[in-house]
């Protein structure tokens, strides 16, 4: 996918690796066909002809990634906050995504989360839509048109769920996958299928081994949630108990691993040694979502541990477990429950930095998508400017410095710009 | 002070006690000089004449309450929230808080934190200046001329701080104090002083003895910090091996009580038997502030202990220890903090609700500064009008769930209209 050719010029801020945030102030970034050529200091001599985008005094970071979302639970973000995981299910995210049989329903409701997302920081996210093909396919439809790049994925769940939502097969529900599979073959430039199955408690065996040689068949990554709550990781045991822990029960159906484009596990709040491991070896994704596992009271995951193991670690919104698609505020969110986590759980595991939340936030979950998620050559051209002359006060901040703030106190209204592999989306 | 007569209409929202919010759509709140005459579903016959302040189908109020917050730090929010309190108060509070000796900075800075205030939900606070009396007068014009009603105190600090901004003698800072204290008398309708010794590190026993002579001669509440910190706490005992608990050190000069004013202690994490007790005997309010406990990594107060006790308790931005000014952004990090707190620390405090986070941010606050903080009759008129209807979605929801996503997702610029003891200052 071929993108603009330009050069932005502004204050531009970016992560080296996890430990480094690079600010260079009243900096170049030169596109080229929609990747990054690199950041300079001064234009060179052989970029002179190219349009310039002039964000002067404006803060311009990468496109930020947001690893784990379900747009269906966009409408009632912000409720029902007072109940843990599996009661949170059953009384409000299953009964919200029953509704979306309905494709006017569907429509409407998807319209909101697109254009939110369209006008926040985010620039790619992986994304939970519901078991309905036609409700998954009007979502992937808006999600093209919005210019985002996404990874969407049609659920399965099979059993343990209301029956307006619960497909009634593993075989209906592989038919419904194929078919989904083939009517959206080639017909995106910025969307891809991810299978998804829900979770290990939707999902029987049947299915599970289906979606194994679907992912096979197809080549496709997989979404799912991992070892987020307590209750959740006892009711596994209870139905697999042949797994020996809660990533085996993926892993032995093919579904837990970095091949074949990869896989992401939303949460690690609880994994044990076992499961770490087996998610190293694997390569398996990890999508942090502070502020879900804080609002569920599910505890907090032991991010520094992943990150020192050499895990891939990005951010999630979960939306509506969280209440925020900005990825900035998961950034905010991920430092500070580390402090609580370091100070009330384990004084072993120090507290995330800013570089470190950044990182995740942009380069961590920008790998899933390639070569996604900082300023340096051959990156894919994601970036967003933004404004925050608001919080300007009667000193100076450095451009690390306004960073910092920018991830503590802006909001989606702040967002003066946004590119995605080179296209602007607005701004 | 006497405010207008007139009638709102909207979607009235407010506590009825800790347990319960009501919610009254389409209702009327009366207002006669400043002073509510209560909600009601249809407008009385003697009210008929009234002006009218249509604001159908937005969110009606009680104005939010700040019971904690440090206005020269306004200037560096959001920064430098990788150090704990001590370390944090040496590298960027003190520094900052010693510019303010500039009556023009002063003036420049108070400015954004006024009119970020003034625009935001809060009709109320209790503020930190700096030990600066002309920049404290300063700051006491500019919140009379905004409409907001405050208490405002001059820091007392004479050790353990950089020279620039410590006070030179204990005798020094109680003339100050003296001085402050005489030249604002009577000058102001809505602005209090309040006497304000940093904390316990920052004040020597001469100072804290005279400031107790100064309360009892003026008559004046007291605020001040407790229990916030492990360092902090340790300190203290060294400082004063005398004192039982941290709260005693106060205690011993007069600075610990409810009568003469009230007091308010900020923070209270790690208060133990005693205090807690100490506290319940004085009748001290407590003023919870979760983002600063997290970003410090403080750690979580036991507000639901305090809450059973029977204790006063409200909640605080304490910017810059926190980030963001609004109370409903401290409603909400109140619940979140508290079922991590549930999660990893004590599964015998239950997980604060909504109707207790709304409660503590309207009437637990409220009552600091008397019959303030809900809409029954007799409290006084302060309301906030919030327009939710960027939140609208395609479906309804109650009044109580549209103030639970409130909490959670509006921000200041959704603020339409603010009333504070019956003068409106915008909307």
């Amino acid at each position: 996918m071929n993108g603009q050719t330009f050069v932005l010029k502004g204050d531009l801020c970016y992560s080296i690796d996890r430990y480094t945030t690079a600010g260079v102030p009243d900096g170049w970034l030169v596109c080229v066909d929609g990747v990054w050529e690199g950041v300079f200091r001064a234009l060179p001599e052989r970029y002179a002809g190219l349009p310039v985008l002039d964000y002067t005094g404006k803060l311009v970071i990468p496109g930020l990634v947001d690893l784990h979302v379900h747009a269906p639970q966009y409408t009632f973000r912000g409720l029902g906050l007072d109940l843990e995981l599996l009661d949170w299910l059953d009384q409000r995210a299953f009964p919200e995504e029953a509704r979306y049989a309905d494709e006017d329903y569907a429509a409407a409701a998807y319209r909101r989360f697109v254009e939110e997302m369209r006008r926040g920081p985010n620039s790619r996210a992986c994304v939970f839509a519901t078991r309905h093909v036609p409700a998954t396919e009007e979502l992937m439809d808006q999600l093209e048109a919005s210019g985002l790049i996404t990874m969407v994925g049609k659920v399965n769940m099979d059993r343990n769920a209301p029956e307006a939502l619960r497909e009634s097969s593993a075989a209906g529900s592989l038919r419904d996958t194929a078919a989904w599979l083939e009517e959206t073959r080639g017909k995106y430039r910025r969307t891809r299928p991810i299978l998804t199955p829900r979770f290990i408690p939707s999902c029987t065996d049947e299915l599970l081994s289906g979606l194994g040689e679907l992912r096979r068949a197809w080549e496709l990554p997989v979404q799912s949630h991992l070892s987020e709550n307590r209750g959740e990781v006892e009711w596994v045991q209870q139905l697999c108990p042949w797994s020996s822990c809660y990533g085996d029960a993926y892993d032995h159906f093919g579904l837990f691993g970095g091949a074949l484009g990869g896989t992401i596990m939303a949460h690690c709040v609880l994994s044990g040694e076992e499961e770490i491991a087996r998610m190293k070896e694997r390569d398996v994704t990890v999508a942090h979502c502070p502020q879900s596992n804080t609002n569920l009271a599910s505890g907090i995951a032991p991010v520094r541990r992943y990150l020192e193991e050499g895990l891939s670690v990005g951010l999630g919104s979960d939306v509506a477990g969280g209440n925020h698609l900005s990825i900035l505020r998961a950034m905010a969110d991920a430092i500070q429950v580390s402090k609580l986590r370091w100070r009330l759980q384990d004084e072993s595991l120090r507290p995330l930095t800013i570089p470190e939340a950044f990182w995740m936030g942009t380069l961590g979950g920008g790998a899933f998508f390639g070569k996604v998620g900082t300023f340096r050559e051959g990156y894919e051209a994601d970036a967003v400017v933004l404004d925050d002359s608001r919080l300007a006060g009667p000193r100076e901040f450095s451009i690390t410095e306004r960073l910092e703030r920018a991830i503590y106190l802006l909001e989606e209204r702040d967002v003066a710009a946004k590119f995605v592999a080179g296209t602007r989306l607005f701004g």
